[in-house]
Formats: structure tokens, C-alpha cells, sequence
């Protein structure tokens, strides 16, 4: 922290009380009124911010969107519709919208991908999800290996993956209806597993909530739970991992 | 239905009406008024009444049991407590108790055991469950393999078992926690599978209701549910498709 | 399981170990990137797989079903639309929609249906649900009994068809609201019965959690439950107890 | 009411001011700190206030108890401990208890009892609730007929007893896990029904929640729910409607 | 029954064995395949059977609105939508249509309306609930007394309708949100108080969970509760229980 | 109360019988049948009544805003549509509609606002509710301080507000999703926190339990929780606190 | 904050560099390990802070108790067994016991009790937590009107206490069971209403879920709610609210 | 995979057809019936598999420890009780027992801790999860960092120990009631965070329901939760995670 640096200058008579207690108090972010962006995020956490777009209102969502944009060069928009991508362009028209995962981003070229994340799936409707987590961490610098339809109910599809998963740091097991795959994987390999429910499924699926509790009681070791439906989450994470893998 | 044997005794003359009111009216069971036995089960159903002694005033109890082993010269209790099997030997001197699956029995000597029910846990405390399905499907005639502790965390221990799993002709997988066995089991045969959720666990498993709904959202066909602990149920049931298979 | 003859050929010499090798890894299934589908699975169980159309995005569904069809020449899908339908219906021209039970189907002309698998309903507002459930039963082979709107709050209904339900190797049982039909029918037959609740009701139904209880917590003997709404699994799973009765 | 007398006494001087505005404020109850006895309720509703016993501690239990029965010559208790009744017996000697139902009371003697109220359970385990019932019925007046075990797993024992259930005004059906018993007898009868969920069960019966939801999305007509385990409440209702009856 | 009365034909000769056997099975119900139709429940019960219209088929729906109306002279359906009146109207042009209470009927005129049950409103929103109940209890034969917007966060409101509530035989509380309105009204009257927890409300309403749990745990005696938004179930009882008063 | 006075009139003979007992029993309220005005609120509380408008039917709406506004000068509306608006504008043209929290008001010229509120919310997507309530303790004559996106996601953001928490007789916490915010405010001033839960989120959040759940469970003293999305609820109690330390 | 005055004296040389960082990072908490006393809070909020007794171990519980009363000349636990008070008794001989409210504690003579809180009860079994309220509001300075056993199933008993109702600044109801209590005092009264649910009652009412839901969606106005049985919560908040009104 | 190596034999005739499908088949696990055990397990994962003591039968438990020990040297049990410690010492007198954490182990001495896991509860109640996960981390390794009682609503105890959090890998937050430090935590550093929500608290705590769903509503990134009281999974994890870091 800066509290030992702006101290020596208010002791030097470099910086008066007033700045410093202003300094002192304010973090920077950068205040909308209706938003409190958090600049100093990247500094503290290596991750620039990240905007949920779904339900914001449409001109604060343009605002923060471009605010973000020009500051970083870059900017990371998750869970929007085909309608906030066309608002959004008319401000920042460099920005790409991907149906499937809802993602909606701007992203500099020529980023390096390292280490080796793998993102499983228990079916094809898991694959929104699962996409939502893989772009999340291949905008923040990782590798990603793709896995999908291995649900455990036909066993040796999983199975017959076994190399690629024993080759990653971090794997994000996406399913939905029973949810049981995470725990499998666990088992096979040696690497944090983070397993994301899905909504996917009817009845007493209770939208997610059935894939939820099988993945919280999980009898593998090494696994660990995030919201339904959260591959936003997930890959955020994934990539914390991985960085500590590949530092 | 004997419908048409009394109205044709009615019409010939050989029964009058009021008996004939009666028997149409009165299938066989016997009143002890806090209690029907249904001796008439048996004929309906090819299974003799079993007693759950779970919360059962005592005196009710034992009268219950004597009734049924003097009438079929065998009985099944489920859900007893030791002190129920003290107080039930008093009076049927020859009754049996199992403190792990907490059946208590009078069995005739004898049966023949025939076909195959295959009973699989997903680990060692679902082993009470599995028993009272075990000895329940043993006792009405059933031959069970047992496979114990093949959870789906370390996989490669039920993959092992898979000739044996291949050979029955009803598979019942009794698990906690996550409750995934069964659908794994249901992937590698073609037989029907019972799931019986356990109630082992601690915090989000519910007592049961985790396992419970991920059997319930399995994403395998071929498989069906009953309720927590309820082993019983899934013996009798798993015996019902047995002799099916074996008639 | 082939792993024997694979062995068998790779020690005479006739197979060299890389073509073993990758044997035993790949069991038969054809990936497509977003789905693995499972040709192996009629060889394994006795069903060709089927499609579960809700939610799947347009070209993935519309190749998955042309895929099965030209493999196996005839495919189910259920819960399809009617929009569904007519996107199939241009590569798959034979295919046809049933509006009630939303099953999408090509079907091999002159299949024997054997045995017997009764469908009873509680009342109307349930015949979507048994109707998928008695047509998926066909497909597979089996001869089906249609016993509909005979819920309990009148049981005469029920009653006078005693004759047909004790007919049937299996009887599925499918009721909303209170669901109360599966216990009494259990209670009049010596067969397996399949209780289906559904969504059907209002308030404290629960889209159906209040008729899953229910029949979680039989009374009767005989009786296993599968997911709200799900006709297909008891379809299927009538189809496997019915398969074990006409061997 | 009495507010136009007191006003008319006031109007005609017979009455000062203060004394109708004590008057008009206070309605009749006896404040005992802890707990304000109601005995205006006779005048109200036309039955005596009773005492929920379970919790109470001990001191207030035995005061309120002396006070009902010092004032009303009578006194009923629901939800007692043996314990309970012992000391309550010190200062009441008169005062009765029934361990199944745990009633604890005094009732005068040579009471008429009018009308007819039935009491069904499902199964034996549910006695203790019907006891309850049936005991506060009979306290505030009502005939009471008993028809115990007669649970719709096996229907015939219920159908035998038809004329029974014809006769009563009012129907108490008493029931645990899947607690459909209201339901069949609603759809027998052409009077009120009171279903009384029980937490008789285990597993996904939650204590009475199964049977509760069962009771309350009956599919029949005239039926009603109270409180799980709540015999006093059902007996309670039941004797004003028995009561409409035999006016 | 009349079972006596058929065996008695049978004995003098006047009925043959076949036709007996035929009745005894039978008792009347018209059979459309999809549906049954309870024509015996008007002797059974002494009310004509009613239409849930919510969710049936429009063919369905139509058929039996009809049949009913042609062998009654007279209809009720709950729950019916504009749509489903237009489409009944064309083949039963007598029918009427509330868009308040969703009740779409077909009423004999000069009906008498006997005895008095009162529905009472916590709320305005409360009303199309009570409409339903009131309506129904209104083509069953009974006066309907309606006090709307009573709710007790202004208790004054109703306390000013004392002597209303005082006068009925029956009373039906209906309220949404806490849903307090029927103990406190059960506390000033002698008469059952029929008790329907609407789905008014957002939040932690649940639907209505929130108000029909409040019910179920009234600390009123003689209050009993129907499931969510049931007011034709209401209405249902409270005409059994108005009739038992004028009996 | 005015009991005393109206009976010092009888007893003066300044007033009859009939008129006072009129008096005695109907507090002031306008019945419009569907819906009693209840204009002795704000005597009673010193609030005018307020209307909740969302699922009023429109004539009822109309109709009762414009008495409330005739008689009052003032009108307050809440969660209103634009829709609404629009219907009421045509009887009421000075009503004004803030689309954000969708308030619909009159509202006098020239109030006084006393005291501080202090409304924080957790995100942007809170801000509707937040509104809501600021708007309301506005309405209702306190001033209002709003402080928003102060999540404890990044705590700094919320130290930095200190001084302006610390100035508020009562502050409003307004959070979805984890719905932490109330418990960090709470533990940083002295005065009371109303913490209101909010429907924003997806997945575990189920609609703002998780927030409800969260606030409930604070270790946090001095904090109270009210319904979720309940803005108004939250104002009005704020300025009752407000007034309280302003008199 | 002090933050200004340390920089002053940094500025001016008085302090140096290390000695303000140090300060600025540490507020004053006495650091046990396990625990960390928060003796700031008392200049932070003007109220010492309490200890939770239950679930503490012994050794901790004893040790925080006397590092309380040792600095504070007085200490305040709630939720203590008489275990816990003996033990504490050995190091705190003045310490004291009530064994209704469960509170442990020293309290300095003499203080003066200003200003009024009300708390009421609906039933006698909530006097426990009620108490726990009053004893928490009376030790911190406010002074206490207990109402209790006023539920509205009998409302007479209610209303007759309005005039203690309307002199308190705050009134605290505490009802299990309905939890209809809150809801009808807030209509009575003009000063806000903090609801406390508790865990009295059995069935459907879910340990206290049930008055929790009920409270949360009362339908008047200027009404709070805490935590189930969390009588501490309401006193301290409602002494916040007392000492806002007696300022 | 050795499946390779086997294949090269068989070819080469070192082995036969018999012996190569057995090994094929049969992974190392050692059968006990009951239970198999892992041995293969620390290969594949590079962590040993640990007993979890609680509920299982004294017999199989103490066999269980013992299997392990002799083959490892060293063992970990986790959730013993006092009475499993005492059985377990009499076969295994080296064995160590920690009542806090009821951890059961030997551990082999001289082991290196790496890195940094550091473990915070939200207070003094949580202790006995935070030592199960900081124990279970040490075991396997790690170097950990307690930070205790540093629970939001006091956040000034938390933010004193920024400088500590920043040092570490990864950091286990455990929290009951609200849950919401965790949330807090991962806002400050750039590490995961692993939330461990607690079972500490009582009435809407739900058993630690509460915590849970605010842990998995997080609005901070790079958070993810395990089961209620799971100790043991989260410490498990940090290791995994923290292995990749020291790598």
C-alpha cells in the first residue's frame, strides 16, 4: 500500500494534510454516480473489470462499457443480448458479440496464452456455460482445452479423454441435471477441479439447484463449487490457478 | 375377481343374499381395530404383508408379528431397534435381528434363491440401506450380489465389477452425498436400475434430499427412484422384476 | 466385453499394439465437437439413443437427428416443438410430430410390439405426459394398454378397470396435483408400477413437487418414482421390465 | 353486542361515563401476566379456552390449568408429558391423562354426545394424532366413530367400511407420508372432510410436508387441511360443524 | 348401495348373473377416452360435477362443457380464460363468462339461496379469488354475503363488520402477503372459518406460501385452510357446510 | 381515542343513542366496496396512505388515486407502469411518473426536509429499489443522501463514505446477489440500518433469498431486514425513525 | 475519524512516520487469537459489545466475559446455559442469571432507564425471547412496557392495551407460530414496529419459518424484521431508535 | 497409462492373455468387502486418501486406519470423535487426537511446508472448520497463516491484516450465519479464495444454508464454495492450488 509513501511526503512537507487525508481516503475509482468504476482493480488484482451487462440499464451500460474501453484498450462485457451489442457498436465499434456464450468484448491482439485449462461439458446444452468460461480465460491470458458431451451416464466418452485432462492446471466441469461429472474428473486427475451447474434440465432439476447440491456434496477430493450457471466465474478463477501454475 | 362365482351361487340358489352382501363387501383382512392385517396380500400380490416396527407402540408390535408368523410361518420386520427384537423373542421365540440392516425375521428353511438382483453402495455407510434391500429381496427368493463401496470418485473400482454387474437382471445402487452410482451403473448395462438416495452426508446433502434429486435428474435411461433409506422398497420392487425375468 | 479378443488377436500377432491400443481407449462413438453421439449404446443396451430436442440449438439438433436416422433408420426425439418439427422435416422428410405428447419420430414399419406396459393418467390435463411415455414404449417394441382419467377422487373409475391393469407386466402411473393415482394402483396389482408425476396443477403443487412426494412416500409396495414430467424415462424403463418378462 | 345497552343505560343516567367507557374497553379476561385467560370465549364461540400444554412452563401450566377448571368446573390440556400430568394432578386431583393421545383433562360427566363425527387413519402410527381428534370431539360434545388403518395402499379395507363413512356429518381423515386418505374419502361421501397431515414417515416425507401437500392439492371437493399433527385443531372444526348439523 | 337391491334381482330372477356383474362393476361414468365423466356424483355427493378449464385442450374442453350442460340443463367451469369462452359460446350459446372470478357457467334460473356464508378480502387484489369461492357457493344454493378489503393491518375495518361475519354459517377468509385475516377473524366468530392464501404478494411472498403457511399455523380454533388461490374449493365447502346449518 | 367524548355527549343528551353507536363503530373510512379508503390513517399515523399499484385493475386504480388526490392534495403510487400512468394522467393530469423506481405521484410544492436518510446500494442494478425508498422518505419530508455501487466487493469504495454514513439518523441498504453491504454499513456507525434484499442476481440468488437470507443472519448489530424489493416499505420506516430524531 | 489529527501530527514532527502508519492501520481490538475484541465499538456505536454465549467453548467464554467486565465495569451475555453461568461465576462473582431470557451479565447500579420501548408477545411461550429483548433494551438505557400474551386470535385482549401501545417510541413484537402481531400492532401505532419471529409453534411452522414470512410480508406499514428468536437483535435496535426520540 | 507397457508385453510373450486382463481390470485397490481402498490413489493424485470417522462402524473404521498406516506410515482421519480416538489408539498407539478439529492422525515428522495457505474465520465459533482445513493443509504440506475472528461487521479486525492475506497462495475464508467474509477477502488480494461456509448460527442460518448461498452469490471474483463445515475439501484444495504455486 501507498500509505507509507504519501506519510514520508506529508513528514518531507512534500505534500500538505489536506491532499494526503483526500489520498488517504479515495482509492481510485472513477465515480458515475450510478457507478463507482474501480480502476485500481488491475493493480490490485492482476484482472482489469468486467461488466455484467444483463439487466443494466442501456445508457449506463454504453457509459461504462466505453469508459472502460478507452481506458484499458480493452473490455470484457458478459450475459448480453443481441441488443446491447448493437448499442453498445454504435459508441465502440470495435466490439464482437458472441451468441452462444452472450460474451461481448473488445480484446487487443496478439495476447500470449499460456499454461492449460480444460473446460468440460456434460452434454451440448452445458455449452453456453462452458463457453462463457473459456473465452473469460482466454481473455485473461489462458490456454484452453475444449471437452464437450462427456456425460457420465455414457462413461466411456469421459474416459476416453483421460490424456487431455491429465495435461491441464485447472479443470471447470459444466453440467447441469445431476451435475455428476465434476466429481468423476476429480477423480481422475491431480489438478483443482471447479465445477459449474447448470441450469439445463426440468422437474426436480429446480433450475439448477439438483446439479448445485451434487457438486457441493461431491465425494472427490479437489473440487469446489461456483453459482449456477457462473462460467464467468469459473474462468476467472481457472485463471488465478493457472497464472500460480505457469509464474 | 370371485364377483361372478358368488352371483352365480346367488342366482343357483346355493348362497343366499345377505352372505353374498357380506363376501362382496368384505375382502379378507383381519380387524385387531388400531390395526387391518391384509392376509389377503399374498393372493393379490404374491408377497405376505412385512411389518415397518419403526415408531410402533409395543404391545401393537408383538401382537402384529405373532399374528403374521402363526398365520404364514414366517415374518419380516423392518426398522427395528434391538429392544423391539427383545421384546418381540418373548413371544416368537425363534425370530432373528441384524443390527446392521435392523431386520428382524422369522425365514423358512430352504428357499430356493433364484435369478439375479445385484445390489451396489456407493461407499461403506450406505451398507445398512443396502442391506435391508439385500435381505429383503433374499427373503422374498431373490439371489443378490453384493458390491460394495464402488462410488464414482475413484472409478476404476466400479469398472472393475463390471462382469458381475452385466450378469443381473435388476441392478439397485444405493448411495449419499452426491448419489451419481446410479447413473454411472445405468451407462455400462441394460437392465433396469433402483436408486435408493441415503440420508449419509452432512450439510448440503439434506439428509438424503441431494442424492435424491441428482437420481432423480440422472441423465442415464433405464432408471427409477424410491424413497431416502428406503431400502425395503427397492428389494421388494428389484423382486418384482426379477421374477419377471426368471418366470 | 471385446477386451478378451483384442488381447486374443494382439498375442497371435494379428494385431499390432497401436491398433489395439487405440481400440480399447475408443469405444464406438462419432464426435462431433458439441456432441458425442453414442453408437455403441444399442450394442451395449439394447436402445438405440435418443434426442432430447428441448433447448438444443437449431443445427445442432437438425444434424443430430439426420446423423441417428441414416445410421440406424428410424430416430426419436421428444419434448420437440412444432418449429423443430418443420426444420427436421427439410433434411429428414419422413419424419413425423405428434402435438400432444411432442415426440418427433421416424419409425420402422411392422416393429412386433409384445408384452403389455399399462398407461393410466389421473386425469386429462395429464395425457401429454403418458402419451410420451406409451409411445416411447412402442418404439422400443412393447404393446401398450391406455387407461386414462381415472384419479382417485373417484375411484370407481379406477376400479372397473381392475381387469386391464392386472394384465400388464408393468404399469406406469402418471399424475399431478395430489398424486395419489401410483399407490392404489400398486396396491391392486402384483406387477412393477412407474409413477410419473407432473407439473400439472397450481399453488402448492409446486409444478409438481407436492405429486413427487407423494409418490416418493408410497404407502404401497412396488412402486418407484422418475422425474417430474418425465414420460420418457418411464417409457423406457417399462420397456426394460417388459423386455424381461417375454424373454 | 353490547355496546347500544351500555349506551342506552348511559343515555338514560342509569350508567356514569366512566364505568361504560371501563365497560366498552375491556372485554372479560383474567390477566395473569404471563398469560391472559379468555374467559369470554364460552360466550363468543360457545367453546371453553383449552390449553396447549407442550412448552409451558411448569408453574404457569399448573396455574392456568387450576384457573380453567376452578372457573369452568372442567378443563382440557392437549399436548401433555406424563411429567406434566403429575404435577398438575397436585393441584387438580381430579385431572386425567391418556398417554397416546396426550390429553390431560377434567370433563364432566353425563355429557350428551350429539351428532356424528368419523376419525379415519391411514395406518396405525397415525392413532396418536386421530386420539386427539377424536378425544376433543367427544370433550366438546360430538359422537364420535373410529375407523383406524384403513390407508388407500390397500383400498378394500377403506371401501368395507362405506356406511360407516356415510353416516357421520363431518370426516376427519388422518395421514402420514403420502397422506392421500382424504382424498378417497372425499370422493366417497357428500360431507366435509378435515385432513390431518402427520410427520409419520422418514426421508422425503419431511416430517409431514409429503402428506401435507397431498391434502392440499386434492383433486377432490369438500376437503380441508389443518396444521401437521393437529387433532385438536381437526376436532375443534369438526364439532362446529357437527354442531350446524344437529341444531 | 344398491348392491342389496341387485343381488335381491338377481336372487328372484329378474336380473341375470351377467347383468348384475355388469352393474356392480359400473357405476356411471361416461367414457370420451381422454375423460370420464362422473354423472353419478350428483347422487353421490348432491353437486353436479364442475370443469377445471385452466390448461385442457380446447376440443376436449368443448366436448365436455357440453355434455354436462346437455344432460344437466346447467355448467360450471373455474379458471377459464377469454379465449376459452368464445370457443365454448359457439356450441353452448347460454353460457356466461365473469372475467373477475374466470367463471364461465351456465346457471339454472330462480335457484333459491339459502343459509349465509361470507367471504371476506384481506385486500382488493385479493377479490377474483373471493369471486370464484362466492360465485361458486352462489350456484350451489347458497347466500353469499361479500366484505371486501378488511385486511387486518387497519383492523378498525373489520371490526366494523362484526355483526356480518356474526350472522354467517360458514365464513372464507381470502388474503394474500402475511395472510393474517382468517385467525383474527376465526377469534370474533363461532362458525368455521374456511381459510385461501392467495398468490397476492411479491418476494418473500413465495407465490403465496407465505400466507397459506400463516394459515396453517392460526392460533384460532376452527379454521381450516384449501391450497393457493383455491376458491372454488372454498366456496365448494362452504356450501357442504351451509347446507349441513339449514339442513 | 374519541370514546370518551362521544360518551360525554349521550351522557349530555347533545348526541343519540343510533349516532354514537354509528360513531363508536365506524372509524373513518371511505367503502367503495372493492376497496375501503382508510382516510383516518393519517390521524392515526401521520402518514397518508399510499397505494401499491401493480395488479390493481385499471378502473380501481384510477378511481382510487383520484379520491386519495381530491381529498388529500397528495397522492403517492408504487410500483406503477407506464401504462398506468398514462390512465391515471387522463382523471389526475398532474401526476408525474419516474420511470426508474416507478413511482407515480402529486406531491405538494415546497415540503420541508428535515433530518438525513442516508440510501447506499450495493450495484447498479439495485438502484430501482434504492430509488424507490429514497423517493418515498422525500414524499414523506426527510432528506435524503443517496451513496451508490458501494458493494463490499471492493470495500474501499464504501470507507470512502464514511462521513456520509456517519451523518444519517438511519440508513437504507439496499443489495441483491450476497446482499452483504447492511452488515459492513451496520458495523461502521451508530445509527439504525434498514437493510432491504433485492431480486437482482441469477442462479442461488433465488429472486433475492439469498440477500434475505444474508441480511437476516447479520452479525451485525442495530440492522433489520424488510421484504425483498421493498423500497417503499424501507422509506417509510427510515422516516419514521427520521421523525423521531428531528421532533 | 482521527485520520486528520495524526497527519497534523505528523506534519508538525510530534509523531513520526512508523508510529502513524501503525496507528492509522490498527484500530483498537485486543487480539486473544481466537478472538478479537472489538473495544473501539464502544466510542464507534455507544454500546459495549455483548457476547453470544452459546457454542462458545469454556475456557474462551470465561476469558472474553472477564476481559469485558474487567475493562467496562460491566458485561452483558446472551444465550447462556446455567452451566455457562457457573463457570463464569467462578472468575466473575458478581456476575447474574436469568433463566427465562438466558442472559448472563453485570450491570452497573443506578443507570437511568429513559424514553419507552414496548414488547409484546402473542402467546406465553415467547416470553423467553422477549425477555431477551427487554432485559438487552433495559441494560443499555431504555425503559421497558411489557405486553404480553396479546395475540389476535383474541384481539379484544389486544386492543385493550392500545394506550401503552401508543406511548412508546418503538415497540417490539415477538410472535411464533402465524406471527400476525407485528402486522395489526404497526396499524394501531405511529412509531415503528420491529417484528420478531420465534421458534414457537410445531408442523408447518418450520422452527419459526413460517411468523419469519409472515412478519416479511406484512402488509403495514413503518415494520421491520430480525432474525427468528433473535430477541438481542431487537432491544439493541431498538434502544438505537429509543435514543434517536429521547436525543 | 500402463496400458501401453501391458500391451508391449503381451506382444513380446512376457505375458499372457489371462494375466495382461487382469491387471487390465483390476487398478490397485485393496478389498475389504465393505470398503476397498485406494492405495492407487496417492499415484494418481499425490495425495494419500484420508478416512472420514464419523459414522462409521467402530470395527471396519479401526481396520481401516490400520490398513493405511501400515502401508504408509502415516494416516489422517477426519470428523472422530473422542470415543474413535480411544478404539483406534489400542491397535494404533502412535495416533494423535486434536478435539478442536477432531482430526485423527499420525503424521510422519520432519515434513517440509511450503508456500502459503492462509485460513480466516469471520469468529470465534468457526475455529473448529478453519483447524480441520488448516490441519488437513498442513498434513499435506503446506505452510499455513491463521487469521481468526476478523468477521465484516467489525471490517476494521480485517483490513489490519491486509499485509498477511497478500502473502499467500491461496486463502480458505470460513464463515457461518451471513458468510460474507469471504466476499470481503477476495476483493483485497489477487489469490482464489476458497469460501467454507459454517454451520455456527440458529434460526434463518438454516444450518448454514444462509452462509452458503451468499457464498455462492458472491459478487467478488475468483471465489469459489464447498460444502457446509467442509474443513477438510477446502484444505485439500488450497493445497492443490498451492502446490501449483511453489511448483
Amino acid at each position: 500500500m501507498d500509505v507509507k509513501k504519501v506519510l514520508e511526503r506529508v513528514s518531507s512537507g512534500v505534500m500538505d494534510v489536506a491532499e494526503a487525508e483526500a489520498l488517504l481516503k479515495d482509492l481510485p475509482y472513477e465515480d458515475l454516480g450510478y457507478a463507482k468504476l474501480d480502476h485500481h482493480r488491475k493493480l490490485r488484482s492482476g484482472f482489469g473489470e468486467t461488466v455484467f451487462c444483463q439487466g443494466k440499464p442501456d445508457p449506463y451500460l454504453v457509459e461504462i462499457m466505453k469508459r472502460f474501453y478507452e481506458r484499458d484498450g480493452e473490455v470484457l462485457g458478459t450475459r448480453a443480448s443481441a441488443e446491447q451489442f448493437l448499442l453498445v457498436k454504435e459508441v465502440v465499434p470495435e466490439i464482437e458479440y458472441d451468441a452462444v456464450s452472450r460474451i461481448l468484448k473488445v480484446e487487443k491482439k496478439d495476447k500470449e496464452r499460456k499454461g492449460c485449462v480444460a473446460v468440460c461439458t456434460g452434454g451440448t446444452a452445458d455449452i453456453p456455460v462452458a463457453e462463457e468460461a473459456a473465452q473469460t480465460a482466454e481473455y485473461f491470458g489462458c490456454a484452453v482445452d475444449r471437452i464437450y458431451d462427456v456425460g457420465v451416464a455414457g462413461i466411456h466418452r469421459l474416459l476416453s479423454q483421460r490424456d487431455r485432462l491429465m495435461k491441464a492446471n485447472c479443470i471447470i466441469a459444466v453440467a447441469g441435471m445431476e451435475g455428476a461429472l465434476g466429481t468423476v474428473v476429480a477423480g481422475l486427475v491431480d489438478c483443482p477441479v471447479i465445477a459449474v451447474p447448470t441450469s439445463v434440465g426440468y422437474g426436480a432439476s429446480f433450475h439448477g439447484v439438483s446439479a448445485l447440491l451434487t457438486m457441493l456434496n461431491s465425494c472427490a477430493n479437489g473440487i469446489s463449487v461456483v453459482n449456477i450457471d457462473n462460467g464467468y466465474g469459473a474462468g476467472y478463477l481457472a485463471t488465478q490457478i493457472n497464472r500460480l501454475a505457469v509464474k
